[in-house]
């Protein structure tokens, strides 16, 4: 026999994150170091059941690495009380108790990851007109006579289209076999939901005997990483409850472009990832009617927006001419589609809109994102930024408004840097460097408290110190620049060792330590290197748009997304990530393509608003313009050299002008506030 | 051990047809003398291996009889030999071969039944002017490009709108996933096929990569006991093949009300009831593209027509309200529904266009019928009979159309009639009496001569004389009427058993018989009772039209159906079935309401004809009418007391005028040419 290793390697599945541990290690803790999200409510002692995992094969085994059971180990007293007292799956484990014995794989379900993903993707509050496609029409027919030989369904679609004025109005056939009996049950009282858009023949999609006035819809933003949903009250125009998930996707490839890959190499994997999508979206659905007491069947009408690959692969298209020039949209125009078509689980009946596409680059996401904040109605010259692993970019007023997306790549999201992670419970999210000693302090995902303040040392144990996520990046590497320790180039300067120990030599380039507790977390010279590839990315894309425009103005700068919601618009200019501005103009807007998909769910008007924009919008393709690429190369520097950048030099001390540290967003308490709320 | 039975009992399914027969029988020869029709091409030989059947437990062994496959004698020489040489199913047995042994439940595959039912449902050479749902447009593309971003599928729209001069045109969304793939096949070019059908939105229904001509469509008349389909060529008009099937739902229940009451016992079987007709409907397809060479997918566009009952189970409807009073139809106007939600293996972007039905019991068949014999384009009045289990009645002019539907019940059909059977092969299908000898001469289904010519005496055995068929019996009727056997009230005249042998007393009631080879055919009182409720009920309802219209006349009698198209007028007309007409005014005019299907599956203006014939034409409900009763009893004669048909007087020497015996449709080769031809 050979000696027990004292390490064991752990993978994490949907994200793919890995870890070698302690043997002895739980598996929660594991996790959190890992910046792994898995919900837990009581603190660990095996009492709540929400960090539940399940151990699986899988990749890891594919590697020649073992993966069993016994390697973790058994039951503990409180998980077995756990279990006789409440349902527990044989297959999971409470992660709190379950120890590491060897190397494994674990799956964190579905569940337990939900709660943590909502407080990135909430519904905005937004007063959204409602005058949705839904209308619930109660009628009452005369009992049928052998006088008037006419169909029962015939007769309702009449009484349906005189009580809405309308001219003629359709049944859909699956409710043929529903129609008799209905109207029986109800005493020849029965409510109708007719569904009415545009020029789409207006039809009755659901029935129910008697008085019915429940009617809910449905709106998700599927992102590459995140899906949010939002049931809403098709009546009130009110969001009466909103859930996210994990794309289950992430199986099948992290960011946009290896999931295309993916379909091009397992062409017949294709289904699996549509049937994936579709599937945590009804699992969404289950959360949100239970969240109300409602019905599934009470969902009747859905808006789905999201990027063109999310878009392609939610109907089952492959993405495939997404993947190369000329980005090739398999369907671009909105949509009219029936619900069960897609396997969704809502009333049979139900209709799905699909907000329309604006380019190969620029999605249904983007142009919700542009319905939501509506830069085309406005004389402000707006920049509209959605920043993923492709920066979508729309530009413009009412006069003229263009749309493009930019390369950044992930690493505004965490990836591609050393230390990086998705935005998640002990992710550093915030950052402070002392101009005069050097020393950072910060603020986790899951904690109130600065590193410096009171009470941080006592609770840090419980979320723990796991790695850096988007803000957090773009607030070191802009701290850095502002306290002379990067140059205006990006290069960390070597020299600034002699002032603090936290500058260490990795090789011929230098790094600086933010964090050494549970794992050390620095700032590299590769790290600074992708975000200067990305933020030059995004402006340069910006900057193509302007040269369209043929202006240099811009009133207001709208930051959607989970990213742009939590960034700080001044140290986002400090870096040159967007162009000058008034910094009061510049605001996040949260999830403003889920925003968007709400508002064209809940008014068919902003359907129509949408599919005009879509149409008007000039697409700008920043591969075909050889600007892009010198504006790409200017933009490289800390803040851009080719800009003045007036308003960010009143707003902010820069270090080629001064040493004086003037902090930008200095009421730390406020904006807390503001995001917490 | 037990003696073993020297007799066994067999049932035969889908038919239910039972008898009693010898140890040793071969079950062909069993078939055959309970005229189950099951196809045999060399003459009991063993070598065409078209009499297949299948030993199956079932209703049998509920009723306590064993049913197991060593009733049944093993293999013979021949059987063996088949086996060997071509493929056979294991639980097949060649019923040529396989002699009885013990009670059996046998099931006659759908393929041993096809064959014969396709004579009696054959399309009706008629000249439509093709102007289908259905267009075949061929486009080229240009290819996709990053200044022009908008998706292929839009751009496929638009350019097949371009084509066809259309505002607009929507793209199934089951397309989707295949425009781009496609495209790319075809080098840009592709053909769609676009549905075009009156306030429908015009829709791409299919897509070939490249060039595309072959465009099929489906015609259906779904009869309670026999279904045709017809495949056509939208673009010519022609109808390429046909076939026909018997009814499967014919399991569970032999006519419409027993198939109802069946669901109404058994609400949970609906699906099975609907899933057995689009099965069989499947079947058939496939036996028409296979017939011409075509493929499903080449099927783009259907049409079905049916009674309510058979409407209504087709599209999973319950029908249990056309049960009874006030016999509501869940939907009577015409319906756009896709075949795949039918679960119909043609095309999956295949449309289906269900003909509308008149009233609850006068259905899309009818309606279909109406649309081939158009009564309401002549001046001519017209009268239009569909005879089954109820008679539709259509009767009128340009100026005003009625329809009415009369409880006949299945007399006509056979059913019913002690010696009755359907149509097909053994059956009496014509007979004359001498007026002298009071001797019949018939001529039985399957076989050219008449039992008195020469020749008749050599073939027989090869078809047997099983039983005797609608209008078989209509004449039987008729000619004793003729030859004075029964009197004006029906009853038969015990007095002429002095004059022939023929007559015999059974109890209190005499009957005639007919034959007795293989079985004794006579007809009975009861079968003349039968005969006079089914045609004083049509004879009624015929009449109340004429009460509703104020007129006596009637210039066209148009008698559809496979019944309609084999009965002699003049006997129909002796019989009273049908009022007083030229007779050169009455002709059978065969499945109409096939021909009506197809006229709307090949030109989209039939089908607003039809629609609009079924809005203006005025339902009458005989339940409703007082006068119908009185007619009823009135008619219940030979011919009808209350009419003085003089054209019937004109063409025939009727009893109570004279005994010189001018048999009516005296020309027999002439009729029998057109029908065999």
């Amino acid at each position: 026999m050979t000696e027990p290793a004292q390490t064991a390697k752990v993978v994490f599945q949907p994200s793919g994150r890995r870890g070698t541990f302690a043997i002895g290690t739980p598996l929660l803790d594991a996790a959190r170091s890992l910046g792994v999200y898995v919900e837990s409510v009581c603190g660990g002692r095996g009492i709540c059941g929400r960090c539940q995992v399940a151990v699986s094969e899988g990749q890891f085994a594919k590697e020649g690495l073992t993966s069993a059971a016994d390697h973790l180990a058994g039951e503990s007293e409180a998980e077995s009380r756990y279990r006789s007292l409440r349902p527990l799956d044989p297959a999971r484990r409470l992660s709190c108790q379950a120890k590491i014995l060897g190397d494994l794989v674990v799956d964190v379900p579905t569940e337990a990851q939900t709660n943590r993903q909502v407080v990135r993707k909430r519904a905005e509050a937004r007063a959204i007109e409602p005058k949705s496609a839904i209308s619930l029409v109660t009628v009452r027919l005369d009992e049928p006579s052998m006088e008037t030989p006419r169909g029962d369904a015939d007769r309702l679609r009449e009484a349906v289209a005189e009580k809405l004025a309308a001219d003629q109005i359709a049944l859909d056939s699956i409710l043929l076999p529903k129609v008799q009996t209905c109207l029986r049950k109800g005493g020849w009282t029965v409510t109708a939901a007719v569904h009415r858009d545009g020029q789409q023949p207006a039809e009755i999609v659901a029935l129910w005997p008697g008085e019915h006035i429940r009617a809910y819809g449905l709106a998700v933003d599927i992102g590459s990483t995140t899906i949010a949903a939002h049931l809403c009250d098709l009546a009130s125009g009110r969001t009466v409850s909103s859930a996210g998930t994990s794309n289950p996707q992430i199986r099948f490839g992290e960011d946009l472009m290896s999931r295309v890959s993916y379909v091009q190499m397992n062409p017949a994997k294709l289904p699996d990832l549509t049937r994936t999508v579709r599937e945590a979206i009804n699992a969404l659905v289950g959360k949100l009617v239970a969240d109300v007491g409602a019905e599934r069947s009470d969902v009747l009408d859905a808006v789905f927006v999201g990027n063109p690959v999310m878009h392609h692969l939610f109907l089952g298209i492959d993405p495939v001419e997404l993947g190369g020039a000329p980005f090739a949209l398999a369907v671009s125009d909105a949509l009219h589609l029936k619900s069960r078509d897609l396997d969704l689980d809502l009333n049979t009946g139900a209709n799905v809109y699909m907000v329309p596409c604006i380019a190969g680059h620029v999605g249904a996401d983007a142009a919700a994102a542009t319905l939501s904040e509506a830069p085309g109605k406005s004389d402000e010259m707006t920049l509209l930024v959605d920043v993923g692993t492709n920066a979508e970019i729309i530009l413009g007023n009412k006069d003229r408004l263009l749309a493009a997306s930019s390369p950044t790549g992930p690493a505004f999201e965490g990836a591609e840097i050393s230390s990086g992670q998705r935005a998640a419970p002990g992710a550093i999210e915030r950052i402070r460097i002392d101009r005069e000693t050097l020393e950072p302090r910060f603020k986790v995902i899951g904690l109130d408290e600065w590193s410096d303040e009171d009470g941080f040392a006592d609770k840090i144990d419980q979320v723990g110190v796991t790695g850096i996520c988007g803000s957090g990046i773009i607030e070191a590497v802009a701290e850095m620049y502002l306290c002379g320790l990067i140059t205006e180039d990006g290069v960390v300067n070597g020299a600034m060792a002699e002032r603090t120990r936290r500058i260490v030599a990795n090789g011929r380039t230098f790094s600086y330590l933010i964090a050494n507790e549970d794992i050390e977390i620095s700032i590299l010279q590769t790290d600074i290197r992708a975000i200067q590839l990305a933020k030059a990315a995004l402006y340069a894309g910006v900057k193509l748009l302007q040269d369209k425009l043929g202006t240099d103005r811009i009133d207001r700068i709208r930051l959607a997304g989970a990213f742009g919601s939590y960034i700080d618009p001044t140290y986002a200019m400090v870096l040159g990530l967007i162009p000058d501005c008034p910094l009061e103009g510049i605001s996040g807007v949260g999830n403003a393509a889920g925003t968007g998909a709400r508002m064209a769910l809940l008014n068919t008007g902003h359907r129509r608003e949408v599919e005009e924009t879509v149409r008007t919008i000039e697409k700008i393709e920043t591969a075909l313009e050889p600007k892009f690429q010198e504006h790409f190369v200017n933009a490289m520097a800390f803040p851009n050299k080719v800009d003045p950048f007036p308003n960010l030099r009143n707003a902010v001390a820069l270090p080629d002008r001064s040493q004086a540290t003037a902090t930008p967003g200095a009421d730390d308490g406020r904006r807390r506030r503001r995001r917490r709320g």
